[in-house]
């Protein structure tokens, strides 16, 4: 099967770690279909630039109608109900099936993101997905997101504190690692802390997989139904 | 002062309707500037047409830097979040508007809305905004948003119906249209049905005076904070 | 239009600088009618002080009848829906305005009040209202409130320590100050913290323009139906 | 020990059917004081009503300090908070007693009540309590209260058919009866539909003797401190 | 009247300690049965152990048919749900009664508990029950079960540490003890914090009796109907 | 890798049914290991019928150490907890997988399930995981669980009306199969239909294998830790 992975931001740098991750992950056979939209902002931090890069992220879906499902590599989960309108194959967000797949392993999680002109957004995300009831708190650790391409030892140096404080005060049992850049912590996270870091790329392209492989589709009756073009049915 | 109101989509007619709605309810000395951009979708219908409405929208917000405070003229609440990161003054959304103001005229309000397509769309609004417990249900009258601009008679009698419905079915105490486009029927229902049937687009106007009245500006601290332009401070 | 503005409680200097508060912010035309009830505890700080006050509250509303509009200026929000049954014309309370004007101009906010006694007080307000969601804490300083009324710098100081614990802990992006008595300081600390700390006297008298701008009336279905008279409808 | 009943309107017959019920419940050695304030009004129906009879209610309170517990006979639990506020015994509402009870016998309860108006401030004290999430729905059934005082058929029919309802459409696996003068028809409406129908004064004055019988005081840290008096602490 | 009091798990010690405080509470001519199942774990830490022990605390129920009612005498409530489903007299478990006896003594409470690991179990039932919004907090303080019974004063001095964190970070007004084996600790903290500490055993005890006392049985309607026993109904 | 698919009653034709399913949708190389308990009820209807098959169930996880994940095939998904507490590698049952698929192809889910006793069970399932919020309804067709394995055409009809409803009343957007034995009526219900009507059985077993593919595993910290042995830890 073919995923398309979109990173809705236009720094290859980041699409090609997310593609990486997927890649290893993935069953034989499933290609990982890698997209970056020219025209978008360089990182998304907060709510504009989510709106900025809409119209990028939906051409670029557009642009590859033979994909088998969507991932849209933004932890914003940005333009995901748009995208869920605009075709019938499943469609994930990372930060969603981050959040899915922690409330199948622990009692409760919690959120380690990067500025904290974000939290607001994810939070939102999780009220509107049912799961901030299974979600401790979002933490900032204010790093911003092109720094983690740096690889700077004092970034993830910040992000283990912020794991240590969501274990003893919020009671996190597990760990959602929130920006597509962080996905080559996980492993390391995980050892250390000695419980799940989950990084939502690799969550993605797999229950994107086992979507398709279930034979699921996108519903077409009510929010998802295929937009009325102009002059149509109106 | 100046208040901004921009319709999110490109029909001329319902920005006109919405104006003339506004400038009825502003105070002496209020100019209401009406806005529609070029390149949008003729209505906004679902989460596709949000979508594509974003940047002609937010294009619109950065070309009246004068304004005292925005309205956003699409009961969807187009953009509002990005809207609210461009700008120091207040941004309302009119479905925002209509909510907190049947909230403090009734202990429960329903929604009479156009398509099915627009419902969970506004039902993940009023969750975000936390006025989804004042709400009894959103309903759908299944009148596209352009039929509304006919004035055909059945059209009001379909919304009627369902007005009806939300005074038996949902002990509805005050009624909220859910369309820009309806802005013109309130003083009718209110009067036919003896409650408070609450249009959005006056609200948000005399909430935007208010708001601008009292100093309050829009917080730059946390999830509304200026966007960092690239290549600034990450 | 003429806005009656109720103190609940019986210190008449907390009346007079909640009406020049009123005065400041109202359109040209619109009279603030100051009422104090005589019978009223000195202050409110707690559930029993709201119920001794409400025989008084109900009764200056009563005297009242030509009012286009009811403020009642305890944070409270004393006797509200009482208030609103009694009238057809739109009431606010000033912990009501300050919690909507919040949710416009922020995604959090946190409420300073006085002592822990009326913490939750508010908290089921906020609840009731549906806007706990928009809340991070509601904190208190344990100072009483006629001592706001001395000006005394160490008070401000309690007020700012709380506002900096509620930025840094809560997250919050506004904060609500949670006492009639607390109105003139809602300038100073507003610039101090750099975002909107909001003041509900301001906020209610000016929703409640808006709302009588637009021609809103209480609902009358439901809730806020008029009284039934002894010996009447039963 | 010795458990004040007070009905907070001033119809005498209800304070006696309460009693009543109150006395076949209660344990050898239990005394049922009952009060009837003189200048209540005659039937709670309403937020306005609730208020009015505040100061009697309380002064009843006052008037027998040495109840070993306090039972609210009104289903709004009127004045709850300011009562706890003022003694240190545990006080209870028939409303809350009924609606803990039902939690404790059935997976789901529904409410059948008097009038709509009364709907919203139940409705309100279910959120309030937590237990919102136990209620399927509150139904009204248009009888007026003193209605109930006059022993007519078609009210008993009114009442069941809304119980049917609530049993068919709500899920509902228990019923719990909405207003004080409803206490006589709880046994013969739990045969009929063979499922807990629950009268909320004799599980009020029931839980009242269990709280005394462990120990317990109501809390004197927060909400409920004793209030201060004028001039004192402040 | 008999009531049978069940302790899931096979430390008789337990046992005994929760029957002594039931028999110090219940009224003359209440028979309290206690009972311990002979194959159970030891103690219930975690989701495992109210697992394994389910069979032999539902025996031990089907074994005590003449009981007026039951009392689960584990914090988790152990087998709550299907021991409702056996038997038509009430059934309570003592973590459920403690949480609606501080419900209905204080405005909000917080539970100090054994392990981390029975958390998520506790704070589960209290959202099941619908009085997670009364909670403050579920704080856990590392001690096992069956060190309790040892009656070491450095337990006792762990154990108030948390109530005074649970005071003053949490705004608790009232405590609730989250294990049987804390039961001889209530009147000793209740003294020392000057604030309702409440065990769940007497409260459960005493919640049976009234709910015996006014007639009350588990509804046989939806999830507590009758089993159906293989080869029948089906 | 090797998954455990254990079905929690005994009716090995439900397991033989459900490893089919498995079977059609696993990725090459992972096999699909059944397994019925011995001793367990023929069907799950309702919190007896759950209990009564723990210890069958939690013995033939303990049984199969090597498996790489386990799936629980009964939509209760009984003993979810203690077998997460049990083992290292993921646990999933099929309602929580079911849900999460559902909340990710949909705005709103109903579940269409067998008898009303095992709603409150699956309410309380969809409360626990936080995606009540995306529940319109749970909907029981009166169709006993073993019904389901005789093909009998009028039970499709039945359940072909509940989706019907859930369509038009809980404005619905994709259908759950409520039960194990519903898998093979996937397919034609969602051709019928022309949305996702979604089956466990093959959404948790494909979830799993996502979950080790991408090196997720249970947590062990807090509520799934390891169980202490008696005599060891404590």
């Amino acid at each position: 099967m073919r995923i398309l992975l979109v990173n809705p931001n236009s720094t290859v740098s980041m699409t090609e770690k997310a593609a990486q991750a997927a890649r290893r992950v993935v069953r034989p056979g499933t290609e990982v279909v890698a997209a970056t939209p020219a025209g978008s902002p360089p990182s998304i931090q907060g709510f504009f630039d989510v709106a900025m890069c809409l119209p990028g992220l939906l051409a670029e879906i557009a642009r590859n109608p033979e994909a088998d499902a969507v991932v849209i590599a933004c932890f914003d989960d940005t333009g995901l109900d748009a995208a869920r309108a605009m075709v019938e194959v499943p469609v994930l967000g990372i930060g969603e099936a981050a959040f899915h797949a922690a409330s199948m392993l622990s009692c409760r999680f919690s959120v380690v993101t990067t500025l904290r002109r974000s939290v607001p957004g994810i939070e939102a995300n999780l009220v509107r997905y049912g799961l901030a009831a299974r979600c401790g708190r979002v933490r900032s650790t204010e790093i911003p997101v092109l720094h983690l391409e740096r690889g700077d030892p004092a970034t993830t140096g910040r992000i283990a504190d912020e794991i240590r404080h969501a274990i003893d005060e919020d009671g996190a049992e597990a760990i959602v690692l929130g920006c597509a850049g962080m996905t080559d912590l996980m492993d390391g996270l995980s050892a250390r802390f000695g419980l799940p870091v989950i990084d939502g790329v690799t969550c993605a392209v797999a229950f994107a997989e086992a979507l398709v492989a279930v034979g699921a589709r996108t519903s077409k009756v009510g929010g998802y139904a295929t937009p009325i073009r102009a002059g149509a049915a109106e």
